[in-house]
């Protein structure tokens, strides 16, 4: 019933040989890895203006010049990913340059930055996206929590289906989304030239403010930079590529740039020309889209495809995450159970485990998570920092055929990100101080997974050690509860290995009881030794334990093995285990953690 | 640490002698058996006055005949459950009567209703305690669901401790109510002979009442008689007492009856003498002690005691449905579980069961419980009913001296408590309906729950089958994942056990690793057969499991059995064990329940 369940939601399982056809066109991949970037031109904009509110509505052609600065930082950031692809065409993005180039740390810095970042990204995204709908329909706004859960479900349950299905699906809503800015973005250009909009509205650049100030442009800066979260995504993801994959991602990433280029200056513009000022209750996008269109078809379309954008935001999360968590599991840092591929061929522990935890952000900020916000952008510069200068440390030591221009290129996105990073820890830092609280913490784990596979590997390695002694003897213990077929079985199957010395032992709670057992027994099977324990306390597994540990302990000394055959019966039907007692489960258990025994269990398949 | 936690919450284990120490005295017994029966007098009269208000005020004398009406009927109840008590004294009440005297099926509906009762006593008491403690602080209110929650967490607790040590700390407050009524009671009259009390305040006994039918009376009749629920709680308590355990619980339970007779005929009397009418805020009991004593220590005193009492009337779920349970595993109809004495001598199972279930229903029910007051009341008017009638049957069958005054009391026994349940039935079916659908399923389940039991029994019975057939030889079969020393320690126990013949089986997820993996083996250990198996959907369980079935088939025909070792190794630190794949457990637990092989654990323990 689980598995037709599984097949319905997920699909049939695909063979591995199918992996090719898993692969990404760069219409689709386009699609599937640049919904963060793009979204966030719905709210990039409207950061920068909210600083600048501050001052005056007068400072508001500052824009211009900060989203010129930030369209700066969008090209170095774009060139120096671009860099990145052709150089690690395996794909790996900043864990995998900063390992390779600045050492593990910054590596692992990076890496697990970049990990939580993408659970913030789906966490905070989905929350967005939820407030937007619910907006719309007020009477839904009380189950905002079980919304965002309900989305993160789907969409976990897309990605557990494989990226090209997921990537068909969502293909579309992305690309409404470019298509009903640039329209926006367009009549408001053409309203513009054509005179239809006063130029009255918004005081003409280089206006003097007072009061403005360095430390609020800088601000201002950094806020209107967190439009720029994402674009790493597709440098992490050249796996899932068609081949030739480096070619393929880097025209998807230029693409993306592009896009993402067009429609944060013309919203920026828009806004500054219609001298939007930035309100608790409605977003500038939807100021814009008022006033272009009045309130008819298209201001829905626009929101409405807004909205479904920063859902699909959380999708990117579930293209990066697996594979990031891939190639830290490929050395060690984290479980080696995000290295397997599910059914599907998608890594599906890491997007199993991007649901559960995002799913957990979200109950735990009862699906409030602006407050995540400048976290998660400090998140996305710290990586970004290390990586492009990991790339530098690269050019200088290998020096290859114009390398002075690949310098400068990763300079310059090393420095605008640093300048970013910075200013947000020194504008911000009562938002983001505890990105160096859990950062370090996450490297110490880290560590102490690796050290713990590398410790496991060296003690099962068979050629760099003595090998394991050979076996000299077999002593076998059988628990029994009562005289009947399920223990006979057992018994025989003991008898039928031929070893040194097979044990029955009874444990009674009543002296009476015991003493009637051992009649029993005599007649019963006369040549094996039964051993009764009493037990005072009801527990079987005490005597039981203390009876294996003084037999292990003689055993030990002449390397013989012990092993306990646990008589089990198993019942026709699942829902008759609940009638019988499952102490077998947790002797076995017990036993098999806690000593040094082999723990093995004879089934007797009841037929009815 | 979790077993610490239980010791801090429960105790030291208790040895099985101790038992003897476990019982209860008389004064112990009526504190801990009577709660459920005493309690319902806060809310008895008033259920008699809410039937006769519908009429009018003057309709209020009929309380003092309803009222002796149910003097009457309790008298009857009370000295049928003398006779039980001294006919079973190993205990058993309804059920066990009606079993013996009317065959399987009264006695299993008896059994069902009155286990559903139990829960039903603890989730209503409980709620209508935590309404009482919630008027008081009207702040706490909206908490209403966790409190009650936590108090059935704390009466559960309390009585895994043992039923001793419970009713040490339970006999308090019992007592206390018993005595907070009676100076009510005694304050009361003494008010009424010395005239404080204007006679004007109630009609005259025998005044005519128009529109009074019998129907009315009936209703008023049945609903104040379920201040008698609980009665029967100590019949099923019998082998908690000490010894001579029929003498103290027959003497328990006159004192009970006399207690409760005295404080309800009170109450009633009180209620029409003062004239009082029920209100929706204020209970019967709360407006007699206002008129008594005004709203000063006596007043508050009532009301606190009457909240605790309340909320212990749970306890007697507590004492009687682990013992009911308990009777009805004896007999196979409910999971064995139900007989298994915990540390401290309880039947813990039954205990936690029943806070477990009360809770939900509490959930289920937001803390509104009341709704399942006619259904509580009906549910045990059902067992009366029948064991009454079973106690007819065996005087009819057994004629003891004087059987002739025996049989009278319990036909008396047995036909008021028939009037009263087919009262409910007839008064209030919209509401005890569900009795007529659960009981049936309830009786079915018990009949599969049997019926399963002892086709297990009979497939387990060593002395009336064919033996089981001797082992005519083995095979074993070793999954391997990797040459390490885990598989090493594992071939070596293999080797040492003299089988037919070893196949070591690796599940290749690639071809090129299948044929890498084929010359190390060769080199490593050329005597151990080798099986590549290759696995399209990356599943290991798969293709193992159909290569076992090859060799099963094969093996079963001349009775060799198959061994399945699976080597695992075991780190050193519990957490660890969450970096490591547990698919052995999946292979194992899939394999002994769904094929017939033996399935053993080697174990190789890390030492770091």
């Amino acid at each position: 019933m689980f598995s037709s369940l599984k097949r319905f939601l997920i699909g049939r399982p695909l063979k591995s040989e199918e992996l090719g056809e898993q692969k990404l066109s760069k219409t689709k991949a386009l699609a599937i890895l640049s919904s963060d970037a793009l979204s966030s031109v719905a709210y990039g904009p409207e950061q920068i203006l909210i600083v600048l509110v501050t001052i005056s509505a007068a400072a508001f052609w500052y824009s211009i010049p900060i989203a010129v600065a930030v369209l700066v930082l969008l090209v170095a950031l774009i060139l120096s990913y671009r860099q990145i692809i052709y150089a690690y065409p395996h794909g790996g993005g900043a864990y995998v340059v900063s390992k390779e180039n600045l050492g593990k740390n910054p590596g692992l810095i990076a890496g697990g930055s970049l990990l939580v970042d993408y659970i913030l990204t789906v966490a905070v995204s989905v929350s967005a996206g939820t407030d937007a709908i619910t907006s719309a329909f007020p009477v839904l706004h009380e189950h905002n929590v079980l919304i965002a859960c309900v989305l993160v479900t789907f969409i976990t349950i897309l990605n557990l289906r494989g990226i090209t299905e997921s990537a068909s699906i969502l293909a579309y809503p992305v690309y409404l989304f470019v298509l009903a800015l640039f329209i926006l973005i367009g009549v408001g250009l053409f309203k513009i030239i054509t005179g239809q909009v006063s130029p009255e509205l918004h005081s003409p650049i280089g206006t003097p403010v007072a009061g403005i100030s360095l430390f609020l442009l800088l601000r201002a800066f950094a806020s209107g930079s967190s439009a720029l979260t994402g674009v790493e995504a597709i440098s992490n993801a050249i796996p899932n590529f068609k081949e030739p994959r480096p070619r393929n991602a880097a025209r998807t990433l230029m693409a993306m740039g592009l896009l993402l280029a067009m429609l944060f200056t013309g919203i920026v513009f828009l806004a500054y020309y219609y001298g939007i000022v930035p309100k608790e209750t409605e977003t500038v996008v939807s100021q814009i889209a008022a006033n272009t269109f009045g309130r008819n078809f298209m201001y829905f379309f626009i929101q409405g495809t807004t909205a479904m954008i920063l859902v699909l935001a959380a999708n990117t999360g579930y293209s990066a995450f697996p594979q990031l968590a891939y190639n830290l599991a490929k050395d060690k840092y984290v479980a080696r159970m995000f290295t397997m591929r599910g059914d599907r061929l998608g890594y599906s522990n890491g997007i199993i485990f991007l649901g559960i935890t995002s799913i957990l952000l979200i109950i735990l900020f009862k699906g409030q998570t602006e407050q995540l916000i400048p976290l998660y952008a400090v998140g996305v510069f710290i990586p970004f920092t290390l990586s492009q200068t990991g790339m530098l440390v690269k050019w200088i030591r290998e020096k290859p055929a114009g390398w002075g221009l690949k310098l400068t290129i990763n300079f310059v996105g090393a420095f605008i990100s640093f300048l970013v990073m910075m200013t947000f820890f020194i504008t911000k830092f009562a938002q983001v101080w505890p990105v160096l609280i859990f950062l370090p913490i996450l490297v110490f784990i880290f560590h102490k997974i690796k050290k713990h596979y590398d410790s496991v590997g060296e003690q099962l390695r068979v050629y760099n050690q003595e090998p394991v002694l050979p076996v000299e003897g077999n002593v076998i213990i059988v628990p029994v509860a009562g005289i009947t077929h399920v223990v006979e079985n057992t018994l025989n199957y003991a008898k039928s290995l031929s070893v040194d010395q097979i044990f029955a032992v009874y444990v009674s709670f009543d002296r009476e009881d015991e003493k009637r057992f051992e009649e029993k027994w005599k007649n019963w099977q006369p040549d094996i030794r039964l051993v009764t324990l009493h037990s005072y306390y009801r527990s079987v597994i005490q005597p039981l334990t203390k009876f294996i540990d003084t037999v292990e302990h003689k055993a030990r000394e002449s390397n013989y093995r012990v092993t306990v055959l646990i008589p089990q019966f198993i019942p026709k039907k699942n829902w008759h285990n609940v009638l019988h007692n499952q102490s077998s489960i947790l002797i076995r258990t017990y036993l098999l953690y806690k000593r040094n025994v082999i723990v093995s269990t004879v089934p007797f398949h009841l037929k009815k």
